[in-house]
């Protein structure tokens, strides 16, 4: 039996979520369901997109990810289970939400949901919920073993999954640049789409005092001079540092601070960072 | 083996809900326990009893709905456990949480909670946390079969099982009205309790322009026109439209905005909606 | 097959805190995994050690506790598994989070990781992220039984494990006093390390007045005569009163009221609560 893994952006202790639970326990009393990033930032695909590429390494093979952040809901885009490359499943609305997954882990088949036999019967007559009615619904007949992929629905081209736009990462000698795709309130940790590898690679090492800018809509919002260090405890109480994430990527943070408040900053297309071997 | 929900105002994450997971680990580890609603409104009892009308549907028969909502904890208020019509069970202070249930799905029969049986042993002593010592740990040897129904304790009448007062809906030609008994935070909906179906009854249907009146104590908070209609999508982003929840029961918002905060509303029974043919 | 309960700083719902779940999933699928509090108070130790006491008596013998507050996270601090005397098991960098289970529960035996083994594989250059290649690993792997409690790690010494200073509580004719360890956002509930029984032990007895003195650093915060009583709705709506928490220590709350805000109240190794017979 599969795990069900629930994403939404409904808010983390959602009676919403609940429902869907209970959903899959309808389909199945045995199923395996838990809670993936439930605070998804409201309507935001991209943001989306991150959490399944964070959650994707450590859940096993096999794993049915249900994804709901459907701005669209009860109007014209298709309800989609993308079988990946590694194995997994996504049941999400085609809207943008699967953009890293195709580009980065790959999509091997593509399906749009047949409603007329994967949505829950009787919910025919309500617009805002498909959360409820057709991913989890559908997400746990596919878990379950009730249907197989091939049951979820008509096959259509991977090359039309939706894509939204992104600041890719770049890199030449001394310098790397890349979107900023989290700009979390807990922690206040700034993460970007930038590979840490690609540091070493331009020249930059553990140790190094580097110069970090941050740009919104080429406005200059946030440029300093920092460490480039392992973690937090290199640097002393409130210094800001570089770092390795754990996906790998380069973040920026304040050693027991709050980088987010305290530099005032956002993350999405919008946001962009370099770092610069000073 | 029966599900066992949780439901209560701690909050969600609340450190006494993971308590009360553990009693019903003790009571027999193989129980699946789930979290409902932790985020009812603090004392909320009508809260309480829209969250379970809420979730029920979506939960298998034979589930056990164990409810905190508890005010008058230590203090002379019955401790039930109410038989459903649906073949479902609420674990509860009888103290209005059983409200709509009562009134809508119906109860079968109602038994006062025997704590010299059904009390966690060595908590006599402890005032405070009847959802630990009692309600949980009644729950979970309702829904492990440690006890049937009869084992809960002795039987009162169905008539006496407390009702908290509210506003009921109505509808007349043109016109409904109800009380608002959801003002999210968080997409910022606003529900209430009159029934969807009822618009068209009284002759509004899709794409018609209606207007939404909400009063406080029958002072007059908000007016204005908008448009009924599916779901968000059908209207511009940051307009206001009347729609049909996932309850099937008339909804208001802003697409991708929030009513709850930009109109400053509210709920609970001094709160009223009013949505007239234009 | 043992529970195994994470508890963090991240924060509830946090995407960190479902990885820690997939990392269980992927040891052994049939692990039975759960959240204790992943709202303790960023980096702080003794609110973690408080914790772990409350849940502790409420979960079955041989349960796991991973608890990841772990500000030195990346440096030099020893990763450890506490063998407890009541037979349960606690995961997590040796900081001060074992300070009161050293004191009051008792540690059997204590051993260091092994990150050798006990490390999920190819983690190794991610220095900020141990909850999940390190405590959620190893403790899924002890709660399978994959490893057996010697497989952690080499033993150290018991008096070794680190302890956070803290104000201890103390009692003589007519007072009691000890450290304010809780006062909750939520309803507002300020807890101490008290023992409840000690009240008596002092004097006095429900019904009777008190004077209950607050100092920070030893500067008065709050005094204030109130009801000593054996639950909220003894006194009215708006009310002070001192009763016994569910943990059977000394607490002050308002019925239906919040005073941490009202008071404005903190806690923690500065906050001293003292209570004496009028």
């Amino acid at each position: 039996m599969a795990f069900l893994i629930i994403q939404t952006d409904f808010g983390t202790g959602s009676l919403s979520v609940s429902a869907m639970h209970g959903v899959c326990a309808m389909v199945d009393s045995g199923l395996k369901v838990d809670d993936g990033n439930n605070d998804v930032v409201p309507f935001n695909v991209l943001d989306a997109s991150d959490s399944l590429m964070y959650l994707m390494p450590y859940w096993p093979e096999g794993t049915v990810f249900v994804s709901v952040v459907d701005p669209g809901v009860g109007t014209k885009r298709r309800s989609c289970v993308a079988k990946l490359r590694n194995g997994q499943y996504v049941v999400t609305p085609d809207n943008g939400t699967l953009t890293y997954i195709k580009e980065k882990v790959g999509i091997e088949e593509v399906r749009e949901i047949d409603e007329s036999v994967n949505r829950l019967k009787g919910s025919e007559d309500v617009h805002i919920f498909h959360g409820r009615d057709v991913y989890a619904y559908c997400g746990a007949r596919l878990a379950a073993g009730i249907i197989d992929f091939e049951g979820v629905g008509p096959v259509y081209p991977v090359a039309e999954v939706v894509e939204a736009p992104y600041i890719r990462a770049e890199k030449s000698p001394g310098r790397v640049s890349g979107m900023i795709n989290e700009a979390g309130d807990h922690f206040g940790l700034i993460g970007t789409n930038i590979p840490f590898e690609w540091l070493s690679e331009s020249g930059m090492v553990y140790g190094d005092t580097v110069t970090v800018t941050v740009t919104r809509k080429d406005e200059q919002i946030f440029r300093r001079e920092m460490k480039l260090e392992k973690t937090f405890g290199y640097v002393p109480v409130g210094d800001p540092l570089v770092f390795s994430s754990e996906m790998r990527t380069v973040m920026m943070a304040i050693n027991q601070g709050n980088a987010t408040v305290e530099y005032g900053l956002g993350f999405g297309p919008d946001w962009k960072m370099t770092v610069e071997k000073v």
